[in-house]
Parts: C-alpha cells; sequence; structure tokens
C-alpha cells in the first residue's frame, strides 16, 4: 500500500523538478536562483506555461494579456461584497474563482484561461481586502506590473520599488513546486475532462490546509509571539515539549535547506524592518538547532513558509492575505500543469483495499 | 510509472468495496442490491456516514438533523440570484458550496458538516433551477423525505410515490462508489488538513468531467436523438465510426454488468414512460451487441450513467441537472470518505518524473 503516495511516480512532467537532497528546484531546466535574480514574475509565468522564456514581443503581449483581464466583473464583484465580511479570505478566493468558472461552458482547458485566472487572484484577493474593511475597491492599473498592481489594488498608494521587487520574487519562487497536493488536486479534476476553473477551484481549497500552504500565517505569528531573540529557545522549547509542530520547518521533499527559504530569507533582509527580520533569523537559527538535537533523524530545516511569512508581511500583506497570496503565485504552477495533464491526459482512479465488514444482511429497522 | 494510478492502493477504507469482475458493489458490508431494496436514502447515509444501520431512533434523529439544515441561509440565496442564469447548473452548485464554506473557520471536517451539505445540496439545486426560471424558490417541508422534498422543491407539488422511490433509488445506488476520482480529489484535499466545504467544492469540480458525472445529460441526448429503436443501429455505428465515444457504455473498474446499472434499469422500468423505457433498452441491447463485435477485448456494457440518464428523465428532472443531482447523491460518499481520510491522515503528495530540459542558463531578454 502507498498512503499518502510518497514515491510513487504518477505522470513525466517537463515543467519541474524538485532535487529534494541537493536542496535544488528546476522550472522547465532553469535554477530558481537565476530565475528569481533575472525574472519579472511574468516572464517566469511565460516560461512555466511555454516552455520557454519570453522575447521582448511575446512579453509584451502576455503582459497585456494579463493588462486586459485583470478586472473583475460586475456580477463577481457583488458575488464577494454578498459573502460575510468574516469570511475566510482563501475560501473567498476558492468562491470568487469558482463563481468566475459559471459563465464558461464546458470546454478543453486552454492558456488564456490560465491567464485569466492568473490575472484575477491579485485583484480578488484586494477587492475582499478593501470591502470587508469598509473601503472601496481600487481598480487596476495598466502600468504597473503584476506584482505592483497587486500592492497598488490593496493600498491605492503605489509601492516602493523595493517591496515590488520582493513579492515579485516571492511571486516567482512560489510558482510551482511540482506535484504538490494543491497542484495534484488540479490534475485530478482536470483528468475527468472537466474544466479549468473547477481544477483551480480545488486546488485553491487543498492550498488552505496547514499542511500545505495554511501555514505562513501561523509562522508569522510564532515570530510575533517570541517577540524578543531571547525568548526563541525556550519558546520553542516549549511548543515541542507540548507536543506541539513547530511552523515554518521541516518538508516532505527536501532533506536539506529549501531553496525557497534561502531566497526568501536574502528578500527578507533586504525588505523586512531589520528588527524584525533579526528575530527572525535567531528563531530560525534557534529552531535548527534544537530540532537538529531533537530529531536528529529527520534533519528538519526552515522551510518555504517561514521566510514566505517574513517576506509578505515586509511588502504590507495583512497574515490572512497570506495563503491568497500564495495562490496568487502558485496559479500559474497549477493552470500549466493542467495544461500539461489535458495534453496527454489519462483519468486519474487510484485503488483502495477494501477492509469492512462483508456478507451482512439487511435486517428490518425494528430488529437493529 | 503509475499513470492514471490504476491499481495503485492509495489507502485502507472499509466503506465501499467494487468487485469488478463479479460485478458487485458493497457498502460497508451490505450488497447495493439488499440496499436499494429496503432502505431510505437517509438510512443508506447513516449506513455509509457511521458504518452501521440505523434504529428507528437513530434514523428519527438523522432525519431531523436533514431537516434543519435543509434550508440555506439568505446570503446564499442571493449568491445563486447573483450569478449568470446562463450559469451551468454543476458550476452553480460548486459555487455555492464553496459559499457555504466561507463563514467556517478552519476546523477538522466532522458529520455535521457532512449533514450539512448533503441536506443543502438538493436545496441549491432546486433553488438555482427556479431562480433561471424567474419563479420563486420553494422552501423545504419537514414532513417529505430528502427524495421528495427534492421533487417538491423543484416543482411545488408534492410528487407522487412511484417518483419520489424511483429517486430514493437513484440516490442509494449513486452514493459511493470507492476511490472514484471526485473521492480522490475530495481526499487529497482533506490530506492537507483543509476543511469539509474545500474538499466538497474540489470533488464536485471533479464530478462534472465527462469522464466522470457529466455523461448523464448526453445518454439523455443520446437516445432522443436516435428516436425509434430502427435508428438504433445505424446511429450508434455512425458514432463510432465518426471515432466518437459511446456516451453511457463501458467503465474502468467493472468488467462485466455495472450492477448499478441492472438496478436502475429495474427502476426505470417501472418510472419510466413504456414506450421511452423500451426504446432505452433497444438502444442497451443494441449498443452492447455493436461493441462486442468492435471492440471484443473490451467488454464494454452500458454503465451506471446509461440508466441514471432514463431514471432522472422519469422523475421530471431536466437534463442539466442530472450531474447535480449526482452530486446530491455522492455528497454522503465524499463526506464519509474526508471522514475517513481524516480519522487516520497522511498528506496525498504523489511524484512525478522529470521528462524536461537541464542546465539552461537565463539569458537577457534581447538575446532570446
Amino acid at each position: 500500500m502507498a498512503k499518502g503516495l510518497e514515491g510513487v511516480i504518477v505522470d513525466t512532467s517537463s515543467i519541474c523538478l524538485i532535487d529534494g537532497n541537493a536542496g535544488r528546484l528546476i522550472y522547465r531546466g532553469y535554477d530558481i536562483h537565476d530565475l528569481v535574480s533575472n525574472l519579472s514574475f511574468e516572464e517566469a509565468a511565460h516560461l512555466l506555461w511555454k516552455g520557454e522564456l519570453p522575447n521582448q514581443t511575446k512579453l509584451n503581449d502576455l503582459k497585456k494579456q494579463l493588462d486586459q483581464q485583470r478586472a473583475i466583473p460586475p456580477y463577481l464583484k457583488t458575488a464577494i461584497r454578498n459573502l460575510p465580511v468574516s469570511s475566510d479570505t482563501l475560501d473567498v478566493l476558492r468562491t470568487a474563482i469558482s463563481a468566475l468558472g459559471t459563465g464558461v461552458s464546458l470546454k478543453r482547458p486552454d492558456l488564456s484561461e490560465a491567464i485569466n485566472i492568473t490575472a484575477k487572484i491579485p485583484t480578488i484577493n484586494a477587492v475582499f481586502n478593501r470591502i470587508r474593511r469598509g473601503q472601496e475597491p481600487i481598480e487596476p492599473r495598466s502600468d504597473l506590473g503584476h506584482a505592483a498592481n497587486y500592492l497598488y489594488m490593496l493600498t491605492g498608494k503605489e509601492p516602493d520599488q523595493a517591496k515590488a521587487d520582493a513579492l515579485n520574487k516571492y511571486l516567482i519562487a512560489l510558482a510551482d513546486h511540482s506535484m504538490n497536493s494543491s497542484t495534484f488536486a488540479a490534475r485530478v479534476v482536470a483528468s475527468t475532462w472537466s474544466d479549468m476553473y473547477s481544477a483551480i477551484t480545488a486546488a485553491i481549497g487543498a492550498l488552505k490546509g496547514p499542511l500545505h500552504g495554511g501555514a505562513p500565517a501561523p509562522v508569522l505569528k510564532m515570530i510575533q509571539d517570541i517577540g524578543k531573540p531571547e525568548r526563541a529557545e525556550e519558546w520553542i522549547r516549549g511548543e515541542l515539549k507540548a507536543g506541539r509542530r513547530l511552523m515554518g520547518f521541516g518538508h516532505r521533499v527536501y532533506r536539506t535547506t529549501d531553496p525557497r527559504a534561502e531566497i526568501l530569507r536574502d528578500v527578507a533582509s533586504k525588505s523586512a524592518d531589520k528588527e524584525f527580520f533579526a528575530l527572525a533569523r535567531h528563531v530560525e537559527l534557534t529552531g535548527n538547532r534544537i530540532l537538529k538535537d531533537y530529531r536528529p533523524e529527520r534533519r528538519l530545516y526552515t522551510n518555504v513558509e517561514f521566510y514566505s511569512a517574513v517576506v509578505m508581511h515586509s511588502v504590507g500583506l495583512p497574515p490572512d492575505l497570506f495563503t491568497p497570496t500564495f495562490a496568487a503565485s502558485r496559479s500559474v504552477g497549477w493552470t500549466a500543469n493542467v495544461l500539461e495533464q489535458v495534453a496527454n491526459n489519462r483519468l486519474i482512479r487510484p485503488d483502495v483495499e477494501y477492509t469492512g465488514p462483508m456478507n451482512l444482511k439487511v435486517a428490518p429497522i425494528d430488529q437493529r
């Protein structure tokens, strides 16, 4: 039995490679360090979707398409406004992407839908974030890139370049990660020949779980609860003693440092408040040291969630937008994977081993 | 590589056994023929959720809970009213279940949510079906069972017993089917410790695909297109000659007749118009005969979709409510599987074999 499917090869893919032992992450043949240092999010999206880096003409074309798709239709704005203001932000995003798909008749997923979804996720997040605060939504601006537009729609102020750059790097670093659970959920849905919106709605739901995309906000809370470097050791030991999982440490695939954690640490060192970054770094080092003693067989290091939280906090995102912002990045990987799935599809349907009773007979209700 | 995961055992389960060679389907130890002949849908739901048939007290308690949960909150009615009237009915259901989950903070899935979702799916389907026709939604009635209530909310008329019985049997026969793609999608989502509504939203999206739950409406269209028994042979041969898949025939798991097809044929023989049933039966026999010649190695028979379409048509459901009605049945299996998943959870995350390029270097954009 392959519970959890660990080590089961479900398909081939030319999108993403994780080398968990070497701590490497590759999109379409390019190392993630190289991509984050050199590209805009739009270029990385082109790479993941089309398998090649765009030249200037192709990049301009993609940017134009994203620009045209960023605004959300009035019925969707009404749909978001209608949800309880206390709603979980990721639930709102899941519902809005599902609602976006209601007007579309069943068809084979295509790139235009990938672009549409990727363009609209930041807008949906920003619209709900403003509505629940009693503020009017802000329309996207066609002179800003994807990352800058997101921050602009949240605040109404053009973000400074450093923040837009930090978010841009975050969006690239998280954009795909091979057959993670949310991507896999999207592929399972697409394998029935369902549509793109159904697949991405499923992925958003999977991202919500704390074992997957739901961890960054608790990481921020942990760092804030610790508050001062000198409290880190006691706090962390207390958590472990109480049998609680330490958020932001450990990954099923990486047996060494997660390259995205390194990248985002570097980003955070520039974008975050100096004192806060120093605190986070101290928590990281303390956690790594304690975990090495505590579970020497596991080699647990900070994972991508840890510095994701620090970076997103540093660009001004509220904690409950962390996972919806993860979705704004991962939507590229999700949709690229759906397109790959339907290009060479086979229904994904595993087996189970039945361990229940057999040969029972239905007794009349008064004899049960 | 296990593309499609056929034959890969993903977990143990004590909910449902499919014996594809013998053509048997077992829920919690009971044969599906026995269940459909003797139970109400509510009793079958109790069995799937709790692992045992209810006595009268437990059944009354479950019925009461379903009654209390059937009406949908005002914001959800507004949400449905706000969607384009031309929306796909299953997309509306997916969006409504997602919206239903927005008010709930992240918690471990439990039975009360299973009951809530199962109670509300017929209501959501009926509300949208009336709204899009310009009719006022009809509130559920506490003196009617689950199947009868559904038909009542669609039409405003108390259904005759034969129709309610036919729908009741359909709802039991389709309520679970082991690790089918939609159930698997729900379990993948739940395995991240996401919530019940996220899991069921994913399942609804997976059900949409024509390889899974999306086939009954095309089956009805096929039978109606054929129109007369004497046209069946030519029509079917034409489809196969054109390389098209014959809807309602064949199943990945069953290598003999699908027991549900037999059950629903029997139901349809009583609930459907006599002439229409005779036509459907002729199409079935003709299809089976031609497919035996055409693909002797595959042993293709009518599947559950075929007579699902005939039964749902016979109780007055419009074709585009066929798959949402399938969801009204399968929601029991989905939620039972989510509860089983979280009772002994492991994150579901398979691997892939990377077949893309390696060691590429990012060139400046003007050199691409």
